[in-house]
C-alpha cells in the first residue's frame, strides 16, 4: 500500500500541521517517506470525539460480531504481505524473519482475544438468586459482569513495531472488550503504524464496525500523548515504554481531575540465579542459551537478562570462560534508533569507568556508530560491589548483562531483597536446587510477574495464563498484565444490575443464558440456566 | 472488655505519644474514657514492621487455615458481646439496633470471605500445557494464579462503625487473600476499633497467626494516615470516606517513588429517575419508600439517594405532595460528629440561598444542634435549574435530596449525562418504561456501578455479585469494589511459573490439584487434574 502520512480520525484522513517529520532507516541513516505530521489539538479532540461516539454502537455489538472484528484485522494483516516486513524492517533494523515473527505473534493474539470474546465466560457473569421470603428484610435478585469503560489512549513500544504497537495486544484486548481506541504512533515506525492501522480500518468496515472504532495519531514528543491522556473523554491508557516516559504519563493521568488508570509496562534487569546443580552438568548448554537471550533482538526486549548471579566456584569461572568465547563471537547489530543507542553507547561508558566492575567479555568485532550498532557486552564484579551500587541494579536497555559470585545461598538472598520490582526472574538449577533455595524463591515471588526454571525470560508465550507484569518499577500496577488474555481486564469495570428485569439485562446475565457462558450461580460456577 | 487506649502493634499495646484524644458521644457532647494517643512515627514503623514480618509465614498458610481465622474473628466479634454495641452506640448516636446489624452484616462478610478461600477457586489458576514438539519453538508450560501484594493499609468509615471499619470487608478480604493489615482507626469511633481490634488479636492467637498480621493505630488528624500511605513496605491501601480526604490520600499513593494503589469509596449522589408508570401506580409506596431511604441512618449513607428525578405531571406533582407529608412526619436524629453536623447545617444553608431551589418539605420538627441533630430536607427545581446548576449535582452527606421535574424523557438523558460518577442510579417504573427510556438506561451505565429497579440504593446486599464502586468520584479505580467477594481483587496480583517443578508449584497449580479448585486449562475452565 501507499503511505499518505496521514493520522485517521476514524476512516477520515487528516493532516493539518506543518510540523512534519519522518522516519529513518536506522541501518543507513536515510530517511524514508512519506512526511508525516505532528497532531494538532484539534485532531487528538476530533480522533477522540468519534471514539466517543463509537462507543455505544460498539459496545453494544454483539461479542460474535466483535470477534468477526477481531478476526477480520487478523487477516487484514496478512493481506498486508511483504511491503509491511520491508517498511517494518526498514524502519527498524530488525531482520525480515523477526518481522515475520512479529507480526505472526499479533495474528495470534488478535486471533486468542476473538475466541475469548466468542466463548464469553471472560465477563464474569454473577447472580444472586432472591429469597423474598428472607427476614428481616427479602433479598434482592443481584447480577452483574465486566463491561468495557470507554475510549482507550494506547501507545507502543518501539522494540515491538508489530506486536506491542497498533497491532499489539493492548488494541486487541481494549477492542475484545468494547473499548474504542485512540493510538499514538511511535514516532520511530510511524509507516509501520500507518500499515498495520489500515489493516484495522479496512477490518472495521469490512465487519461494519461504527466508524471513531479506531483512530491513529502520530506525533513526535510528548505533547500528543500528553493532551491525549489528558483528555476528559478517555478512560484508561495502555503504554509499553520507558520508566521515564511511562512515569511521566502516569503522573499525568492521576493528576486529571478525574484520574484514570494508566497501566504502563516498563521493563526490568530480569536476574538469572544460576545454582550450583546447573553449573555442574550444564555449564556449556547455559552459556550458549544465555548469549543468545542477552543478544536476541539486539538487547532490545523488556525482559533482557541484565543480571547474572552464581556461587563461587570452579563451575562459576568455567561458565563464565564460556560465555566470554561466545560474546567474542556475537556480530554487533543496528538498535532501533538513535536515541536508544545513544542511552545504550553512554551506559556502557559508565559502565567501563564502574571500579567496581570489569569487563568480563565483549563481541570481538567493534559495532559502528554510524549504523547504531550495539556490541554485546557482559561486566563481572563481586558480590559486595554489586550491594555497594544501586546503579546496576537498573535496566541498561541493550544487549549488556553483569555477573556477580556470590559466596553462599544467603548472598543470594540479600542480592534479591535489594532488586526493584521484575517482570522476570529465572532460576537454573535443579529441583534439589530450588528446594534448597526456598528463601531466595520466597523473596523472588515479591519481586517478580514470572518466574522461570531452566529456560530464560525472552520469547514470551501468548497465552491464557502468561503474566507480562510486575511491580513497579517493571509496570505501574502489578494487578494487571499486557501481554496474554488477562489484559482484557485492564479495561472493563464491574455493573451490578438490581431487581432488573430479565428481558432488559445483558445477555450474559438472563436467565437463560443464551451464550452458556459459565456463570457464578449464588456464589457456584456454572453454565446452567437460572429461573 | 476495659479499654486501654493503646494501639496495637500486632499482640503487642503501644501510647508512646502524650498527644491525646478522647471519643465523644455526639448526642450529650460527653467525652468518652479512655484517652486515646496519636501514633508517632516509630509506631507506623513497628507496625509497618511487624506486618512485613508476618507476611511471608502468613501468605504461606494453608487457605484453610487462613479460613478458620477468619471464622475466629467472626466468633470472637459475637463474644465482644453487648458492651461492644453500647461502645458503638456512645461513639456515634447510632441505636442499638443499627449497631446490631452492622456487627451482622460484619459476622456475614467475614464467613463469606472464609467460604471463599475455603472453596479455592478465587485465585484464578490458569495452566498452559507445554509441547515439546511445536516448531519453530518448543512450548513451554505455562502457570498463574493470584497471589497477596503484601502489607496492607486500610482506613475505615465514620458512617459504618462496624461494618466498614475494622471488622469492615476491607480487613476481611485483605486477610483472606493473604496480607497483613495495619489500620488507621477512625477518631470518631476509637473505642468501638479497639474492642474490635481485640477480637482480630484473639483470634489470631487462637489460630496461631504469626504476630503482626494485624495492627491497630491511631490519629486525629491526616498524618498518621499520610506517614501510613508513604512507608515504603505498604503494597496497597482501602479507604472509605470523603472526596476530599480521599483524593488528597490518593494523591500522596501516586507520588510515591514506588507508586500504590489506593482505592477509595467516597460517595456519590445516586439518582432517582421515576418513570410515569411507577408515578401513576404506586405513588404512595414510593414517597413511603424513598423518605425512609432518605433518613434511615440519619442519611449518613455513601448510597444515599440525592437527586430525584421526574416527568412534568399530576403524577410527579402528587408524589411531591405525598412526600412533603412524610417528610414533615420525619424526627431529627443525631448525626455522627460535629464536622459532619457542620458541614450538612453549611450545605443546608447554601441550598436555602440558592434562588434556583425551593424548599419541598422537610421535618417538621426542629433538629437540636446542641444534640448534633439533622432534619430531613428536600429542595425542589426545575430542569434548567439543575442544568444551570453544578452544585446540585454533587453529593451533601446527610438526609438531604433535590427533586427536578423534567419535560420529557430526552430531558432525562439530559441529566444524566450531566451526572459525575456514582455507586449507584434507581430507576423507578414499569418494564415498559424501562423499553422507552433505552437512551437514559445507556447513560446510566456508563456513570455508575449499580442499576437498580424498583428499589432504593441504601442497603447493599453482601454477595458474590454486589458491586460497590463506580466511575470518579464514587470510587478512584471503578474496576474494583470494596463490598461483596469481588472485593479480595485489589489485594492480589498474577504470579507466573514457567517450566517450574510441579512439588515447587502453589498447590492450586500442582498436577493434581488437590484443593479441587476450578482452574483455566488451555483455555477451559475444569476442576480436572493434568498431567
Amino acid at each position: 500500500m501507499k503511505l499518505t502520512g496521514n493520522h485517521w480520525i476514524g476512516s477520515q484522513p487528516s493532516a493539518q500541521s506543518n510540523d512534519i517529520f519522518r522516519a529513518g532507516n536506522p541501518a543507513t541513516g536515510d530517511s524514508l517517506e512519506p512526511d508525516f505530521h505532528e497532531a494538532t489539538e484539534s485532531e487528538i479532540n476530533d480522533a477522540v470525539a468519534a471514539a466517543s461516539r463509537a462507543f455505544d454502537p460498539f459496545r453494544n455489538k454483539l461479542a460474535e460480531s466483535r470477534a468477526d472484528f477481531l478476526e477480520a484485522i487478523a487477516e487484514e494483516t496478512l493481506a498486508l504481505g511483504d511491503d509491511f516486513l520491508e517498511r517494518t524492517s526498514a524502519e527498524t533494523g530488525y531482520p525480515l524473519a523477526r518481522c515475520t515473527a512479529e507480526r505472526d505473534r499479533a495474528i495470534a493474539h488478535t486471533r486468542q482475544f476473538a475466541q475469548l470474546i466468542r466463548e464469553g465466560s471472560w465477563v464474569d457473569a454473577r447472580i444472586d438468586l432472591p429469597d423474598l421470603t428472607r427476614k428481616p428484610f427479602p433479598k434482592p435478585d443481584v447480577r452483574s459482569l465486566m463491561q468495557p469503560v470507554g475510549p482507550v489512549a494506547i501507545f507502543g513500544a518501539s522494540n515491538f513495531p508489530i506486536a506491542i504497537s497498533v497491532l499489539g495486544a493492548d488494541t486487541m484486548s481494549a477492542l475484545a472488550s468494547g473499548c474504542p481506541v485512540v493510538i499514538k504512533a511511535h514516532p520511530a515506525h510511524p509507516g509501520t503504524c500507518e500499515m498495520a492501522a489500515n489493516a484495522v480500518l479496512r477490518a472495521a468496515e469490512k465487519t461494519r464496525m461504527p466508524d471513531g472504532v479506531f483512530s491513529l495519531l502520530h506525533g513526535r514528543g510528548h505533547e500528543v500523548g500528553t493532551q491525549l491522556v489528558q483528555h476528559p473523554d478517555i478512560t484508561a491508557a495502555a503504554f509499553t515504554g520507558s520508566l521515564a516516559g511511562g512515569r511521566a504519563l502516569f503522573d499525568v493521568a492521576n493528576q486529571r481531575p478525574v484520574p484514570i488508570p494508566f497501566y504502563a509496562e516498563m521493563g526490568s534487569v530480569n536476574p538469572l540465579f544460576i545454582l550450583p546443580g546447573a553449573l555442574k552438568t550444564r555449564a556449556t548448554q547455559l552459556a550458549d542459551g544465555f548469549v543468545v537471550a542477552l543478544t536476541q533482538g539486539v538487547g532490545q526486549f523488556c525482559t533482557n537478562p541484565g543480571l547474572v548471579l552464581g556461587l563461587e566456584s570452579d563451575d562459576w569461572s568455567r561458565f563464565a570462560d564460556l560465555t566470554e568465547e561466545r560474546l567474542a563471537a556475537t556480530t554487533p547489530a543496528t538498535m532501533l534508533h538513535a536515541g536508544i543507542h545513544k542511552a545504550y553507547r553512554s551506559g556502557l561508558e559508565a559502565r567501563y569507568e564502574n571500579e567496581s566492575l570489569e569487563l568480563l567479555g565483549r563481541s570481538s568485532t567493534d559495532a559502528s556508530d554510524e549504523r547504531l550498532e550495539a556490541a554485546a557486552h557482559v561486566f563481572r564484579t563481586t558480590q559486595q560491589g554489586l550491594l555497594d551500587d544501586p546503579t546496576l541494579f537498573d535496566e541498561l536497555f541493550g544487549p549488556v548483562s553483569t555477573f556477580a559470585g556470590c559466596g553462599g545461598p544467603e548472598d543470594f538472598v540479600e542480592i534479591a531483597e535489594k532488586l526493584e520490582g521484575s517482570l522476570s526472574a529465572t532460576i537454573h538449577g535443579t529441583e534439589a536446587d530450588l528446594a534448597r533455595h526456598k528463601d531466595l524463591i520466597s523473596v523472588l515471588q515479591k519481586k517478580t510477574g514470572r518466574l522461570i526454571f531452566n529456560g530464560f525470560p525472552v520469547g514470551l508465550e501468548v497465552c491464557h495464563s502468561i503474566h507480562h507484569g510486575g511491580p513497579y518499577p517493571a509496570t505501574t500496577f502489578s494487578r494487571f498484565t499486557s501481554v496474554g488474555t488477562r489484559g482484557i481486564e485492564r479495561f472493563v469495570r464491574p455493573v451490578c444490575y438490581q431487581d432488573w428485569p430479565d428481558s432488559q439485562l445483558p445477555v450474559e446475565l438472563q436467565n437463560a443464558n443464551p451464550r452458556g457462558v459459565l456463570r457464578m450461580i449464588n456464589g457456584h460456577r456454572k453454565r446452567d440456566e437460572v429461573s
